[in-house]
């Protein structure tokens, strides 16, 4: 028997789309509604399998929902979930998100509110977007961040736990505060990072990129619309990281300058020392 | 009939290695010889098919050989270029390297040198070291910089670039120093820039990087006294390069700061443009 009777996805991108291919690939859920307000995305979640059914009314695609995830741009989800929220779900539904900040977005909640919601940032994804990339292994072994507050349901939190294990998800549970700081760290600097290293490169070398290169500025090709949204939500934490890496920066500028063989070996090492300890759970 | 008659490849690592198992598997030569340092590298290259032959005496390696690829770290190649030409090669033998640099090597050479020798840099690569990793498709559709100075002999040029065409190699020319720029810029900067991210990040974050973090610093990995000497030998456009990245970043962290969504759009846009220009020829 299906966990869930209906699955309501509201903006079926990469990570929406993923959610409705595992949700149906596994019979998890009974009916995956597709909401968003582009029809060609919605068609194509449907033609891949990501959804069952579209609509574009939140209202008439929320009646009786058990379940609610919103995959839209950071800047919309708050409105979205106050607007969900206002819907006829179901009397035990639970509404969750995928944005990759969290502060900005709990702070525009109220109790009415932290009864259905707890948001969700799956540490997934690509550089690129859509429903056209995703796939129902997105989850699998990869870490979910779950941001409860003092003012969450203890029931919505389980519930919302639950989900991602479903999906294969490892879930963490983290303060949205302290979220942001971590994700700044972790995926906001290198965003920047790899688009200022892009921007910078002389445009007529690109043709002699290896993999170097390549490696260091993918996620650069993300979208643009995307990560000023979360650039936007993130400035002070981001601004922190940001001026700790110039820091480090002008670290090896300083090495390079002296000629300082020690001190480019110690750092070249620390750098070694955390990539290598990603290895065992290289991605 | 092989191309080559004995190939000698002097340091069979990552590089080395796969010269060894694309000359192998494709019969262009009759006999590989490897030489080295490392009983166990060429004991593992013997295994693995990357040589026929392993010696420890350079004298005895490149007696009567037509092909000399030196595939030593950087600092080491202006030596074993003098020394290789003090050897019995066979008349027409050619010798060239792998290494990243080639500025600093070319100034050490002189006029009996420049008659066998052309420098090549492969732009083909990963943070994996050792022949353990070679493979060999490494160069197929890879570029390859030549490197040759006033005094090269022609006949030295032409065969050093049928040498990397017939390993699956986009050939380009260049001079030294233009090389050693180019490399800062796209190769070395990024270096930097990943092992720079890594450092700063804190370790107990590392545990929920998603791919974003892990292909950011993916190059990181590399080998600390690899590394050590490419970043010496190319100090100073590698700090013009740096210096370049650095005043680029200050106009991100001015950007988030004034919260100008306009010029973060614009950044981002950069960034995004550069990158996706490498998408056709993605890697």
């Amino acid at each position: 028997m299906p966990k869930y009777h209906r699955v309501v996805i509201i903006g079926v991108g990469l990570l929406g789309g993923s959610i409705g291919l595992a949700l149906r690939q596994t019979g998890l859920a009974r009916q995956v509604v597709g909401v968003g307000r582009s029809a060609d995305s919605l068609q194509l979640a449907k033609a891949r399998g990501a959804v069952d059914l579209i609509e574009t009314q939140l209202q008439a695609a929320c009646a009786d929902a058990d379940m609610v995830i919103i995959g839209t741009p950071v800047q919309s989800i708050a409105q979205l979930v106050i607007q969900s929220c206002q819907t006829r779900l179901a009397e035990d539904c639970v509404v969750t998100d995928v944005g990759s900040t969290k502060a900005t977005i709990t702070a525009q909640l109220g109790d009415a509110q932290h009864q259905r919601f707890c948001g969700s940032h799956p540490m997934a994804g690509s550089e690129k977007t859509g429903v056209a990339y995703a796939t129902a292994d997105l989850f699998q072994g990869r870490r979910t961040i779950v941001t409860p507050v003092k003012q969450t349901s203890p029931r919505v939190l389980e519930k919302t736990e639950e989900f991602w294990g479903l999906l294969g998800s490892i879930v963490t549970r983290m303060d949205p505060i302290e979220h942001d700081h971590a994700v700044a760290s972790i995926s906001h600097l290198p965003h920047v990072v790899a688009a200022a290293l892009s921007a910078a490169t002389p445009t007529q070398l690109i043709d002699l990129a290896g993999t170097g290169w390549s490696d260091t500025t993918r996620v650069a090709a993300g979208d643009v619309e995307l990560w000023r949204q979360i650039i936007s939500e993130n400035r002070q934490p981001l601004l922190q990281s940001l001026r700790h890496y110039a820091t480090s920066l002008d670290q090896w500028i300083q090495a390079i300058e002296h000629n300082d063989q020690a001190r480019l070996v110690e750092l070249l090492t620390a750098g070694k020392h955390n990539r290598d300890s990603l290895a065992s759970q290289d991605v």
